[in-house]
């Protein structure tokens, strides 16, 4: 960005952010250093197509600008090649190859902009019992005797003693210094703000007014993912939740699942420092995006509670995860934390702010598996309850008021879109729904942002806003599911060809078949199918997640578990029927498969709301059992067993009763079936 | 230790501890046992060198042993390597590893005891005992369990329990971010530097390296005066001086003394932070001076401890120090303070080094006040000892083992030679010792920096180096109570006439008159002498001292007390019999005036080395009675009557005896005697 007037002038909309830029500076660089919100996981390389843009061409009075048809270079190979391969909606262009060679309006489609995804993480509507750490209290406080003197803030806890029973009391410097004109100020009569940890030790003065004061007092309840950053900015009176937002995680262009950014840390000196940095960072800007939208004085937020798995949870505390990348998978503490806010650089929130981060079960079950601890209290359950937290790394537990046995399982990101070959993020555009006749084997879809079906009148129409742009996690499933229960696809997850299964739709791609969901190349769109590759990518996942159960069953002693229970944001959205369909969970009456919503919110919810939850929380924790499938020598066994779909062994008489699976194989000797080469991943 | 008759007696000295003990029982198990005061660092790994002990052999009828050459066991593989590495003296063993075979009698000589004395080399010899709040401890930390995860955090909390009896371990980000790595290096076994608060609460990791480390631990003595600020480096593992240095207030700056300086806060927006910025960086500046002397590394310095007045106090915490130039004095805190050194910018001292500041007594009597009464001891003196510390204010003790009272005095920085027409600084070149013939009343003196009287041979060349620059505290006093004592100067405070004195030393200025100590002006240098307004500047100041120590003796009921401490800086250099003829002080015998050198340095450094000293003197602060002296109505009467030199009613009998001071006076009608118009200052 200059001043060189002989420079082309950049616009891009809808921000308007504009600057001018020397010839062949890539549209992501100028995006970069204006500000211009344009996502880019792979940083420049042509790969990840995050940073597609669209170039507008003609007169732009409004802008002042003539775009003329050379304003952007000519696709060069590495952007050619892309288009050929994956395909690229009509006039799209990827932003960091093409180049600015003259004046030029730049559009930003929502679904390249890193801050307006679609982030499923709702708060879960559920009632919490408040009992807050932080609170206010009115006090009158003594005057000063000379003939007996004492400090003000003496006076203040002998105040705080007699009227409110209140033993002790500290305050940091920064508040100290408020006290004696707010004493004054308020003819001796304070609101005081007090954070009292549950543990014990001297109440903490965080805030203190002249006379009565009722601004409002609020906190944070942070659910720290390795995809997405969620918060719900909470009123700590009430515990109602005024907004909720959520960002990307900025780690994510260190690496996409957890174990590559261990790898980043491990290669590159400073680069856990980096991470931490980023994710701080963008804390930071989550709130206060919170309080832009609600209007809240970020000084009126006192405490944050954070969940969050091991390897965030060590990247937001400043500690280099190398441990949690190697057996024995050691944490550098696994108890609760609590500490000032400013220890985490969380310079938005009120000065003296406190963090609570839950304790972690394991080194690879979190303070977020805590949290959907805390949320759906498997340890109070009466009948046997599997709950799974499907993020990019998945974490079970399994248990009953009689014991709790948890364990994470490797399961990779193709759950949530990644590593599928026309997957994305949930965002306007992404297949979420698929069904597909088994007579014509047609499919007809759903796509976010749109209420009606792919078949319906006025889809075409509805969907031109945002295209038909790939599949997303619950929309890869469904597809996968269907396609099994089309017969498209066979029990040892082989796709069949257009002979064997009827229909043209089933496409040969080298010596394996794919299914075309979607064909947009009429309309320069691109061409979205389910390739054999994703659904090795689909089983190596449902493998692990059900071979993690299968674990803790083992474990626990039982061959079936009574009800299962999905969390995250994925568990909110997957269809209990699909996701049986392909084995992914253990076989229970449909009815007994309940979504949680986001628990790990709701855990951190509670956990913000409720001080007594902490302590429960840190006592439940202490008695899970732990068990970690990395050492398990029956969890190989166990995923094998599980590639098939729904399973090899296994039977799944409830699904039976709902569904009959074709009894079909196209094996004919010249592919293998069955799980394929065994990858084994974390994160 | 066990009661079986036929086991082995061992006896240790100097504590005379005795038991019986299996025979093969390390010695250091035993002493530990029988609650002996023997020190160790590796917990018995023979590592640390701390618990060598001498056994002594032979015949003890006074114990009724008899020692056997074979007492102890041989000399085993690890005593002989540290022997052979590093030595020992002869006849030592080390106690963890020698072995009990027979009776025997163990001495622990006083470098392998924890609560070893350090005599104090200035002035009164005096002992403090070690028992520091930050301590070194080996520890071997159990390796991380897959099938039983946890932190290595809590699992040195763990080891901590088991090996060192410390109940609770917190450790702040940056040093959790060393645990991992140094567990690893050290192979599990690392080596703790611990906080433990003498008021409870975890135990806080202040630093850790791997394997067994003796690098060192210091601390630091600060003693933060208005115009000069003195720090003692300590070793925390014995408690020596290592290095002394002191620089100056630059708050001197924003104003001389104390009142001037919150005047400066009330007057200027940001003025007290520009003080507290400015005291810091002095403090770090101290620091970096220490260090570089000593060649100690920063990062080893874990405590700090700061005795201070009220004022600096508030200005070095950061608080505006405004309530404190008005009635009624109110203290933001008046409670001793523990934060960690970085909210006080100490950014020179190791990262998560804690600072301790003593209790404050009242709104001028400050925490500067408690060390003194820390080292001095007037709540266990057996007469009834009147403790002045005199720096730019007064701050005064008087007490016995019944009761102690306090209270300030604004005594003005008079007696530190401001405010004195040719008064300076302590410094080379300036009078400090006077006297003048009673028949010539010609004077002779001493210059700082020069041991001989200017009417010795030599004096000319000696003081051609610095000249003759103006006259220091000590030297107004004495040469104030030297013109009175040689008839230059009336009981009224009144300078005579060179008529009415009989010398042409005195000099008319005006209506008054004054007295000419050194006439420099021939070789170009200053004209010294002692002004009528340099009188009446002492005779301010004086009388404030005199009459708040007057107003205690009414408030203790006493008309005289036993003795009399100077402490302070002032304290060291003043001649008692001088300042008893200004009436400074009660009259008490004159061999019963005692200087305490920098009392308060020294209660900072006996603070600093002994953690239960600070329970000592936080419980003793608030037995103290204040006594205010701005409001009490008498204090007026006193200072009006302590004008006179020596005073006006009191009756010296003491000083008496010792000198005989003309019966004279120099007023003629034309200039008012006595305390000349009442001037309240502070500071």
């Amino acid at each position: 960005m200059n001043s060189n007037p002989a420079d082309p002038l950049v616009i891009f909309t809808p921000s308007g952010k504009r600057g001018r830029f020397a010839k062949g500076t890539p549209v992501l660089t100028a995006a970069r250093q204006l500000g211009v919100d344009l996502d880019s996981v792979c940083g420049g390389r042509g790969i990840c197509s995050r940073c597609q843009i669209t170039p507008a061409f003609g007169d732009f009075p409004k802008h002042g600008v003539t775009v003329k048809p050379d304003a952007l270079s000519d696709w060069n190979a590495v952007e050619q090649r892309y288009k050929d391969k994956r395909g690229l909606i009509q006039g799209r262009r990827l932003g960091c190859q093409a180049t600015i060679q003259g004046d030029v309006v730049i559009d930003v489609p929502p679904e390249s902009q890193v801050h307006k995804q679609v982030v499923r993480k709702e708060a879960t509507v559920r009632a919490i019992v408040m009992d807050p750490a932080t609170r206010q209290y009115l006090v009158d406080v003594a005057e000063p005797d000379m003939h007996d003197p004492t400090g003000d803030l003496e006076r203040l806890k002998r105040a705080l003693c007699d009227q409110w029973q209140i033993d002790d009391l500290c305050a940091d410097l920064a508040v100290l210094a408020k006290l004696q004109p707010a004493l004054r100020k308020g003819n001796w009569q304070v609101t005081v703000t007090l954070f009292q940890d549950h543990r014990g030790g001297p109440a903490q003065l965080l805030d203190i007014w002249p006379g009565f004061h009722d601004a409002g007092l609020y906190g944070l309840a942070i659910d720290l993912g390795s995809t997405t950053i969620a918060a719900h900015l909470c009123d700590l009176t009430d515990g109602q939740v005024l907004a909720s937002s959520g960002v990307m995680n900025p780690q994510i262009r260190f690496g996409e699942d957890l174990m590559s950014r261990v790898s980043y840390a491990m290669m590159n000196p400073g680069g856990a420092a980096d991470m931490t940095t980023a994710v701080r960072m963008a804390l930071n800007g989550l709130v206060q995006g919170l309080t832009t939208e609600t209007g809240i004085d970020p000084a009126l937020i006192y405490e944050a509670v954070l969940v969050c798995n091991p390897v965030m949870h060590h990247l937001a505390l400043g500690l280099d995860p190398v441990e949690l990348g190697q057996a024995p998978f050691a944490l550098a503490t696994s108890d609760s934390i609590a500490l000032p806010a400013t220890q985490l650089d969380l310079t938005t929130l009120n000065d003296s702010a406190r963090v609570y981060i839950l304790p972690c079960i394991a080194g690879h079950v979190g303070a977020d598996a805590a949290a959907v601890a805390l949320a759906e209290e498997p340890q109070k359950s009466e009948d046997l309850v599997l709950i799974v937290d499907v993020g990019t790394n998945a974490e079970l537990l399994l248990g009953n008021k009689t014991r709790v046995l948890a364990c994470s399982s490797p399961t990779g990101p193709a759950f949530e879109g990644a590593q599928i070959s026309s997957g994305q993020r949930a965002a306007p555009g992404a297949i979420e729904r698929v069904e597909i006749d088994p007579v014509t084997k047609t499919p007809r879809f759903r796509i976010i942002g749109i209420d009606i079906w792919s078949d319906d009148p006025g889809f075409a129409e509805a969907a031109a806003a945002t295209g038909i742009t790939g599949i997303c996690g619950s929309g890869i499933i469904e597809a996968v599911a269907e396609m099994r229960m089309a017969g498209i696809l066979d029990g040892s997850g082989l796709i069949g060809s257009a002979d064997q299964t009827g229909t043209p739709r089933c496409i040969a791609q080298g010596r394996t078949h794919a299914y075309t969901l979607w064909d947009g190349s009429p309309d320069g769109g691109p061409l979205i199918t389910v390739t054999q590759g994703d659904i090795r990518a689909i089983q190596l996942a449902k493998s692990a997640l059900y071979a993690g159960a299968r674990l803790l069953m083992d474990e626990m002693g039982v061959d079936k578990v009574d009800r299962v229970v999905l969390a995250g944001a994925f568990g909110a959205h997957i269809s209990p029927k699909h996701a049986m369909v392909l084995g992914m969970i253990p076989d229970v009456p449909l009815d007994k498969v309940q979504s949680a919503g986001n628990a790990a919110g709701t855990g951190a919810r509670i956990a913000l709301c409720n001080t007594a939850a902490r302590a429960e929380i840190e006592r439940v924790v202490h008695q899970i059992t732990k068990v970690e499938t990395a050492i398990e020598p029956r969890f190989q066994d166990h995923f094998v067993a599980a590639s098939a779909i729904p399973h090899a062994i296994d039977p799944f008489p409830e699904l039976a009763q709902v569904v009959t699976l074709p009894d079909i194989s196209f094996n004919t000797g010249s592919d293998g079936a069955g799980g394929g080469r065994r990858r084994r991943r974390r994160g």
